[in-house]
């Protein structure tokens, strides 16, 4: 069964509790979202997922969608719900008033696309591409475009794609094809085929704006031959109102392993018109802004999904009755005991309970630097919190992804051979997962641009913006009876990733094969530390409340009793992965090609 | 794409090189089977499984099964394959002679199993339950039932189920509810319904023979009270040929995340005409006999789709043009490099092959001992090879699927965004993997089964039929030249395990929960003990080979490769294991159960 009830508790913890001291917080521009209003927001978008996204999520898996003549159909009840999320302004939520957006905080907006993704992460895609579309536009259209097209796409009216992946061509953008040849009133003609399309075609909205890479004909080879161009599906008329039907148009939808109720088209643009956005040739500069900022949602999606399958686990393991409790009978009264007396079903329970805290405990902290990096008072304030998220990105993304898949196949296996049945729903949280470590560069992307491009910038600044923290707290905290003993594991793992970090500094400045045949478990690593800082830090807020009496004693020792099973049964493969690290790329790259 | 081609030339390496020594071995019954025999009979299984199973392995999911008034069609080309599969006595490989089979060592039989798992994993399981039944009613039914059965079972004419699960109850099968009246004539009348029955009904054999487990009218409560019967799909006349149908009807198939060409059945049994097959109330004892030799079949499951997904991610990887090599360009001539070139991509490839190298050197030694213990000349043999199944077959089961999933994930990952898309084959490894997790008993059953039962089985004697063999290893190979490194790493690991070996005994001695809380820990631990245990023969082997100047250098070298990938990326994961079952139980249980 899909069950799922936003934890909204949880979420202010991380956004009101447990990382003001970040030195991201009390940015004036933002000062109007006060704690009540977030509330507010977050209570009613709650409200949206669970009432009208969750029930589309199991029967949009088991409709798909369509094409016939050309025309995308989502499925049933798809329409009246993206009417009602664009009506309720839940698109717009984080984007610029100055284009009709309410201009929120980040770290609401990523708690508010937790719960899309926890209740429909296919749905999320339609809403999820036009932002990054639009903060695209944002910095690189010029005024004209941006009058025509951001506010009918902040609004909803319009939805946005990006269309970057060929068919030959995915990871290395260099080897793309599509044309774009100048025409005579500063348009572009494109042509080329794309794939994998998000949200290419479909019947939510009454046009469909494409951000498309392409080469102009003076175009140097390879990614410095890039540019990028705004193609809508209908050009818009005197008035700015959809009217002549342009050259793009979806030739097949994918058939996948899940994420179904979204459209992932194949595209054909012939001869169609477009705008170049930003310079000639830069195109790739202009994507990688939409790209980044796609990076960390993707990673939400994980998260959002991991949530969805730990409370649809714990659900069933409180409803399942089989076998008794190994220290004795626990419901006389039953037939049996519900499966969560069983220590390996709540091993599996506290895994994915432990991995979705630790990643809200991570995302919130990179929301808040999200904010900081645009609205920060101080140009330090701004710089710091740009080097985090620029550092955290490929984090987030790899590691929520990845953890979202293993939560979700720990619930199918809490349900047993039931988990495997599509009626149960949990299957479909292990397909719908699954995508999230491929898109948007693959988790093996992001652990190469975590330590071929994030670790060696600006001589290791953005790292000192994530090891300066955990170092601090570690020497403020060592010695707090409280926390002290957990301070040390913190420790353990923290030089591990100092050691590692240096060994790959090392070998890596002399063999970048070196790097990258450590870079996956390298990125683990950190993301364990930067879990396990957060959980430090909640466990010493959780402990001084427990001793004030908090009236929550409750969600209180839950998070103590959390973080100690992170730090006991999951942190343990930090030790692991540095000796992954430390034995080389020998092993990894010696290997003779032929004899695989 | 679906690529296989059976690894013949390391079936024959772990079949007639790498457990020579285990005092398993030269068996005289099993003499007929020379290695000219065994190598012919893996040479036409391979023909088969690659031009008969693979070609309808895509087709079969994409088709799946239906019914359609209470008969169940199975895909297009099932019939024939099966037909082609019976009339080669493939199914009856290792079957007794006495009722019609090859008897085949259970050796070889397996290295057939895993290539039949490797191109159909559905198509097994028609002929593999009827193993399954096979086994039971050999040992339990009365000769009456075998001379009326056993031959058309074992010719594959009629195929057989296993009716455990009922919709209240998998694990628990204390709890089930089917019932069985005796009728005058020493049959019995059962009624009830059963659900996730392979093969309960198809449309592959004239006749289906379901084993059921339900309770006599004066049976004890709870697993005391169950017995076996044999129900089949139609009476045989006198002449044995099917005639009346039989009370027991299929009324629905499961939809399922993978293994679509697998028809899972719910049954009904209504006043259906069964026999007991054994002693009335011990059902159980001749099912765990069935469930048993089927856990390690289900293991092979999971290598069988590793070894599937490796090979098809390789032909992608070797392929698929993207990039250029961090260590300067290697196919100028070409628009980019193939993406094996990258390291990240030789660490998946890897990771998949060494699990395959290191399941299939522990299946090999397993399915030795499984011919020890039926046909083993002296009783100390019998008993140590028994000794050895009943330890090996959860860490078979469990570890092997679990890896058989990952490694088909890992294959997803090396295909990038085209890994989701369908047409590409390998999404579906992922799905056909994750059932085998679950069935036969879930992992964590298997785990529990592991600590709870094989460990303080007679007094540690199981353990000692494992730990013995890789102390002598240790010892006898510590100092030596060659393999003497790679040997401290087995110790290292070894020790780990011993600790934890002793941290279980002590801790569950007092508390089975600590047993339970450490148990799927401890499974993995072992198997990796057992694969570097077999990892380090392999090198010990092939350097002496290599030093003999052997003309298969690439053979042997690639072995020792692979062993050292293992030891130095994947083996360090029994630190962080060791860690996490020394923490306890504390983190686990103490969790409450509100806070969930």
């Amino acid at each position: 069964m899909q069950i799922y009830t936003a934890p909204l508790r949880d979420m202010r913890f991380v956004l009101n509790e447990l990382h003001t001291d970040d030195g991201f917080g009390d940015i004036p521009a933002l000062a109007d979202f006060t704690p009540d209003l977030t509330e507010a927001v977050l209570s009613e978008a709650a409200k949206l997922c669970q009432d009208v996204l969750l029930p589309l999520n199991r029967s949009g898996d088991e409709e798909g969608c369509t094409l016939e003549n050309g025309v995308v159909r989502t499925p049933k009840g798809f329409i009246e719900a993206y009417k009602a999320f664009t009506e309720g302004g839940w698109n717009a939520l984080v984007l610029p008033p100055e284009w009709g957006g309410q201009g929120a905080p980040e770290a609401v907006g990523k708690l508010v696309e937790e719960m899309i993704c926890a209740t429909n992460v296919s749905f999320s895609l339609y809403p999820g591409l036009t932002n990054g579309a639009i903060a695209a536009l944002t910095v690189y259209a010029n005024d004209t475009l941006k009058q025509e097209y951001l506010p009918k796409m902040v609004s909803g009216e319009w939805s946005g794609t990006m269309c970057l992946t060929e068919p030959h061509c995915g990871t290395d953008l260099g080897l793309l094809r599509t044309r774009a040849e100048p025409g005579e009133d500063g348009s572009y003609k494109l042509s080329g085929a794309k794939i994998f399309i998000s949200a290419g075609e479909h019947d939510l909205t009454t046009n469909i704006v494409h951000l498309v890479l392409a080469r102009l004909p003076d175009a140097p080879k390879g990614v410095k031959g890039i540019s990028l161009f705004l193609v809508p599906k209908y050009l818009p008329d005197a008035d700015g109102n959809p009217s002549v039907r342009n050259g793009a148009r979806c030739t097949a939808i994918e058939h996948k392993m899940g994420l179904k109720a979204s459209a992932t088209c194949q595209m054909l643009f012939e001869d169609a018109k477009g705008w170049l956005v930003g310079e000639p040739h830069r195109g790739l500069e202009a994507m990688f802004t939409m790209m980044n900022a796609e990076r960390v949602g993707v990673g939400i999606q994980g998260l959002g999904i991991g949530e969805a399958a730990y409370q649809s686990a714990v659900w069933y393991a409180k409803d399942r009755l089989q076998g008794r409790s190994l220290s004795g009978t626990k419901h006389p009264d039953k037939p049996a005991d519900p499966i969560i007396v069983h220590p390996d079903v709540r091993r599996m329970l506290l895994t994915m309970r432990a991995w979705n805290e630790g990643c809200r405990g991570v995302s919130a902290w990179v929301a808040r630097a999200l904010d900081a990096e645009k609205h920060g008072a101080e140009p330090e304030q701004r710089q710091r919190a740009s080097d985090f998220v620029a550092l955290m990105t490929p984090v987030v993304k790899a590691m929520f992804t990845d953890l979202g898949l293993e939560s979700a196949s720990l619930a199918v296996q809490c349900y047993g051979g039931h988990g495997f049945i599509r009626e149960s729903g949990v299957e479909q949280y292990m397909r719908d997962a699954r995508i999230a470590m491929l898109y948007e560069g693959t988790n093996g992307i992001q652990a190469l641009d975590l330590v071929g491009r994030k670790l060696p910038a600006e001589m290791g600044r953005y790292l000192r913006s994530f090891f300066h923290p955990v170092s601090d707290f570690i020497d403020a905290n060592l010695e707090d009876p409280a926390i002290g003993k957990m301070v040390a594991g913190l420790k353990r793992a923290f030089e591990a990733l100092q050691g590692a970090t240096a060994i790959i500094a090392e070998r890596g400045m002399k063999d970048p094969e070196e790097g990258g045949a450590a870079a996956t478990d390298y990125l683990r690593l950190m993301g364990l530390v930067a879990m396990a800082y957060c959980f430090a830090k909640a466990t010493k807020l959780a402990s001084r409340e427990l001793m004030s009496g908090t009236g929550e004693a409750a969600f209180y020792k839950a998070k103590i009793d959390t973080a100690r099973f992170f730090y006991e049964k999951l942190l343990p493969q930090s030790a692991s992965l540095y000796l992954a690290i430390k034995a080389g790329k020998g092993s990894v790259m010696d290997f003779a090609e032929e004899a695989f």
